[in-house]
């Protein structure tokens, strides 16, 4: 009755956890969910009646033109012809998936990815080529062995905070690797919904700035820095893709609403806005720090972990190599909620022992009392263990 | 380099002729566009502060109840659960495209059909099989024969104030397609974003409050009779394919923004919701006699139409089955633009004859002068035609 495609439909994780955290009282470690007092508030008082009406594909020339500047002081020169306004930068990884992917497609990720990323590009039928990733980004040498043996589509990469590990690749490796695809004319698609979020020094040059032609995908958010509820992402291309995106933008959904590109536009082009991102880096930095802290407290010797520079998440390696799902149903019970490791990796992981855990949304002491509820569910988890139930990790 | 939907992908004359139509001195007949003064103000003064944050995939409670209310009060009993919130009922499209079909899937659709719906069902690789539409609706002993020989994947269609034609289905009609459809276990995709535009007094109870079991897929938009800039539409669907679409739907943009579901929410539960869709009908139903009026006066003998009862265009058979396409680049030399017949057709027509004219769009004097250009360039058109360039059809 369905299609084939409907048989690689996982159920979502993600989904069913955000469904779960709208109960006030769990302490969600879960989902990227920024929190609300970093927000600017609404204010529509100036907002044009004009923007009633039906708008272009492309998005509103105003917050294209802002985009384009601030995406070529990253270091990759762009025009606003380039750049395509989406229903949040989830919309351009369909659009990636349905501009390559057929299926049995391979496609090269990083190993561990972004779960939903992951999932559209299996949804339309991609088979996955896994770089294992290190703090300093995925290995040049290894890349190229990938794309020379199985060809894949494109590259993903999430070379900035990356989700969920937290690590921001080296500058030597962003070159390495551009040089890489554009030596074999694999097309990169860039995912950066974190790189504002920074509090430690570090590079955060896209690597699509190091490419001389392409072809290349830059994918960015609004829904980290501003306001996630309007759904305004973008993506910026090189330019002989651009026509093929704008099509299949408006198969899947004419264009995106005007009052929030309106608003975005206004924002990002207001003289606010740096300040803003200062503030909302202060207060997510404190975060990072709070849950550092707690975590030295509580978590020493049940897993190892690296402070993230920027972002959003905490990327946690247990003793215990444990199916984490497993571990996510007894910390539910006692209204933790945190994200399992299993569906970040691209091949079938079924004891990761990894989880990843978020902490810009609970408050301070949402953070230490989270994380005190983890190491004792993590312990009873051990305790409770068959023997075989998953052996220690050297850590 | 690309998937093979891309060979599929094409070129989208909707949206060039939108692009053209932002150009202030074209007289636009060609897009579905509502008039803005038929559109309430914005107003954002109670807007509630956590809507900044990200939702959930199925849509604000508020308006998922309200949908479900109204959509019961038509004949067809559903809950707030079975109600999805879209990004446009364009997005509807792009769902059950993502449900449904494979390459090569066969796909029952009227002849005519919306043209965007056939590109998306095309995109994903369907084969159309086509029923005529006659101004009862198609006929339900060929849509019979139809899927016993082919088995289609489901049926799409558009019963009220159908895209392009105009036409209304009957009750009969409507009652046997009901009836055949669920026979033979075929999906209902049943499209109504005009039934709000009613002028004249015909039939429009859905086809799926005739089903008593399913599966039906009903889908709405708030785009033609309230504000299009938002992107609000609406799938309401039999309960066992609920789950598939939700997870498609986060799958494609996580969720639909949220200001504009709180909006809409607000509008259409709100105490002028009726008084308004009062105003919107009769404003677009002296449009429509406007343009009868015109048609009448400068087009007899060139065409035959029928006035339609509702929704917002004219469906005009020309006197020469010529290819309209071409007929639009003159007219777009003269500054006027419509729809051409041809790509509303699933299978491949080369010379169609016929043409769509959107009345809603252009103020009064914009449709009397419209209208006389149009007929001028017929006249011109096929003063120029080689001997063999269309035969004359029967009027």
């Amino acid at each position: 009755m369905f299609s084939k495609r409907i048989d690689r439909l996982t159920s979502s994780l993600v989904r069913e956890i955000l469904a779960l955290t709208q109960k006030r009282d769990v302490i969600s470690f879960a989902g990227g969910l920024p929190a609300e007092y970093t927000m600017p508030p609404f204010d529509f008082a100036d907002i044009p009646p004009h923007l009633r009406q039906y708008g272009t594909t492309e998005g509103e020339p105003a917050l294209r033109q802002a985009i384009a500047e601030q995406v070529t002081a990253l270091g990759r020169p762009c025009t606003a012809d380039q750049v395509l306004i989406t229903s949040g930068s989830q919309q351009g990884l369909d659009l990636v998936s349905k501009l390559f992917i057929d299926e049995g497609t391979p496609v090269l990720v990083e190993s561990p990815s972004y779960l939903a990323a992951l999932q559209s590009f299996k949804l339309f039928g991609a088979r996955f080529d896994a770089l294992p990733l290190s703090p300093s980004g995925v290995d040049p040498a290894q890349m190229r062995t990938e794309i020379e043996h199985n060809r894949p589509a494109f590259a993903y990469l999430i070379p900035t905070f990356q989700n969920p590990s937290g690590y921001c690749y080296d500058r030597a490796t962003r070159q390495a690797v551009a040089q890489v695809l554009e030596e074999h004319g694999v097309p990169l698609i860039e995912d950066e919904p974190y790189r504002e979020l920074v509090f430690d020094d570090c590079d955060r040059q896209p690597i699509c700035s190091f490419m001389t032609k392409g072809p290349w995908v830059y994918l960015g958010s609004f829904s980290k820095t501003a306001i996630p509820g309007f759904r305004i992402g973008f993506m910026v291309c090189s330019p002989e893709l651009y026509p093929y995106f704008v099509r299949l933008k408006q198969s899947t959904d004419l264009h995106t609403n005007r009052i929030g590109q309106w608003w975005i536009g206004q924002f990002v082009s207001g003289p606010d806005y740096a300040a803003h991102l200062d503030k909302v880096r202060g207060a997510y930095k404190e975060k990072r720090d709070l849950m550092a802290a707690a975590l030295g407290r509580h978590m020493t010797g049940l897993a190892q972990w690296e402070s993230p520079k920027g972002g959003l998440f905490f990327w946690l390696q247990l003793a215990h190599k444990i199916d984490t799902r497993l571990l996510l149903v007894k910390a539910l019970d006692k209204n933790l909620a945190f994200m399992p490791g299993e569906p970040f990796f691209p091949g079938n992981v079924e004891q990761s022992g990894m989880i990843r855990l978020n902490f810009s949304h609970a408050d301070a002491a949402g953070i230490e009392k989270g994380v005190t509820i983890l190491a004792q569910t993590i312990r009873e988890f051990i305790a409770d263990m068959p023997e075989d139930g998953g052996g220690p990790v050297e850590i």
